[in-house]
């Protein structure tokens, strides 16, 4: 298990010390995403066996920063599986007709497996209106109500929303246990908070759901065996929000200050209190896109 | 507002003291399901006037005692409201393929507008290969995934399950405040516990939702400002697990050792403690009939 001891800025290999605090941990994404992109070796290379070759199109509105670099992620991390990317890029202004139709045409495509959408779309585009276009089938990020309600049934023939499963993959990987661990989500939205928390629930965890609107946010928070922070407000998790050992997973991408990338979680005032803790970068966001991959993968064995 | 006061046996009719305990209440469902019916007579004669008649179709497979006072009881309050009710009565042993088929022909009858399901099914019959036979537009129950879905999304387009939807009225009519409430589950079914939990969050409420594998338990109720037992344990919570004051919302129908109906909650060892708190007999039950009647009024509404 690779991993950072934050004290002194060494690597060690060393097992974790779950309720120690002595041996406080970065936990890292990149070992995570490495695991599953190796199995997901072995796979595509049976499916090609059977002449299949996972395909994923990217669909994309503009050329937002954000989406550019997230679309240079998902390309690296597929072709290094073996899986075919396509990118369909729309113009910023293209009316919502338009895009419906593009969108409807790419679903058709029968040697397209999986497709994901970059949200969000610009404000002329009713999400509500496209969401359900994709085949469930090929819905790899969840964007379909079908998947969704899945989601909630507990039933896993559906696709989660990757980031949301990035979560449980890194819980998994570095061995922390959640059943019956009181774990607490800052964020109730459609993408991360409601489903990160009903697959918590489904791996017997005690899950309490804060927003904007929670009365004396910290008092809750430092409860938590686990907190999961997905808010998107740069920092805002302080060490006053944590109890000491507590499992840190930061959501969150932002941008602070002086321009660098962040989380939801101040990481240097809270490293030395959590027992474990997720950077950002080079953490959650790291084993997003192979979990995009995993899906694409899975959608071609179903298809 | 109709009301009982604990303390004596009279009935008063006075305002809450939310914040008191000195003048405790019994939530009883008759006065919601009373307005509710009231609204949808209203709606049911416009109706009537564009010569629509809602029509519920009751599926029920065998004869259990369970299903048989549930249907009398959505007969009787679907009647009085002009909603035209037929019941599909299939026998006990009755074949998968064949209820399928028999499922099929009622969804595809356009007098029907609603249908509902008594659940649970005899064990030889797969709710799962059944539940999205029912388009969405009639499943007033939510036994689809799509309409689960949408839940989850907060789309009202769809039909959320009748008992959370109860639960939610009676914190309506008798002016509970829920925003910013810490609100505590307990139970994590997809027919109650999640669902209810996902309608609390998007009212702002915050939710912990508890389950058989949450530990110390009575640690974590004892925090609610608001109490949901939906477990099915006859009397399980007792006056240990509520903090003075709370509001406590019993889901659960049970026989307790005596042969008699009770709840999750032991009555009468909660109520001096309760602020509110709902019977069983008499409370949540009593308004599930009349959101299925809702439900069918809206279907009607948009077929």
């Amino acid at each position: 298990m690779d991993c950072f001891n934050l004290k002194p800025a060494a690597i060690y290999a060393a097992g974790f010390n779950y309720k120690g605090g002595s041996s406080m941990k970065i936990l890292l994404g990149k070992p995570v995403a490495d695991k599953i992109t190796q199995e997901l070796i072995t796979e595509v290379n049976k499916l090609k066996e059977k002449c299949v070759t996972p395909k994923l199109t990217i669909v994309r509105v503009g050329n937002k920063e954000d989406d550019m670099a997230y679309q240079r992620g998902a390309i690296k991390r597929c072709e290094s599986i073996g899986i075919q990317v396509d990118v369909k890029a729309f113009d910023d202004d293209i009316d919502e007709i338009e895009f419906i139709d593009g969108l409807k045409n790419i679903n058709e495509d029968k040697s397209v497996n999986g497709i994901l959408v970059l949200r969000p779309l610009p404000k002329h585009i009713d999400e509500d209106k496209i969401k359900n276009i994709i085949n469930p089938n090929k819905d790899v990020d969840c964007l379909n109500t079908i998947n969704l309600g899945k989601l909630l049934e507990g039933d896993k023939s559906g696709f989660a929303p990757c980031t949301p499963t990035a979560v449980m993959e890194i819980l998994k990987y570095y061995e922390i246990p959640v059943e019956s661990k009181n774990v607490v989500v800052i964020g109730r939205s459609t993408v991360v908070g409601k489903p990160i928390s009903i697959l918590l629930l489904n791996k017997n965890a005690t899950v309490t759901i804060c927003h904007s609107k929670t009365e004396d946010l910290e008092s809750i928070t430092r409860e938590a065996d686990i907190l999961i922070a997905a808010v998107g407000k740069a920092k805002m998790i302080n060490k006053s929000f944590i109890k000491e050992d507590a499992i840190v997973i930061d959501v969150g991408i932002n941008v602070d200050e002086d321009g660098n990338l962040c989380g939801d979680v101040d990481f240097e005032d809270c490293k030395d209190k959590a027992a474990m803790i997720t950077p950002v970068p080079r953490g959650v966001g790291s084993v997003t896109t192979s979990i995009l991959a995993k899906h694409v993968v899975n959608a071609a064995k179903i298809q």
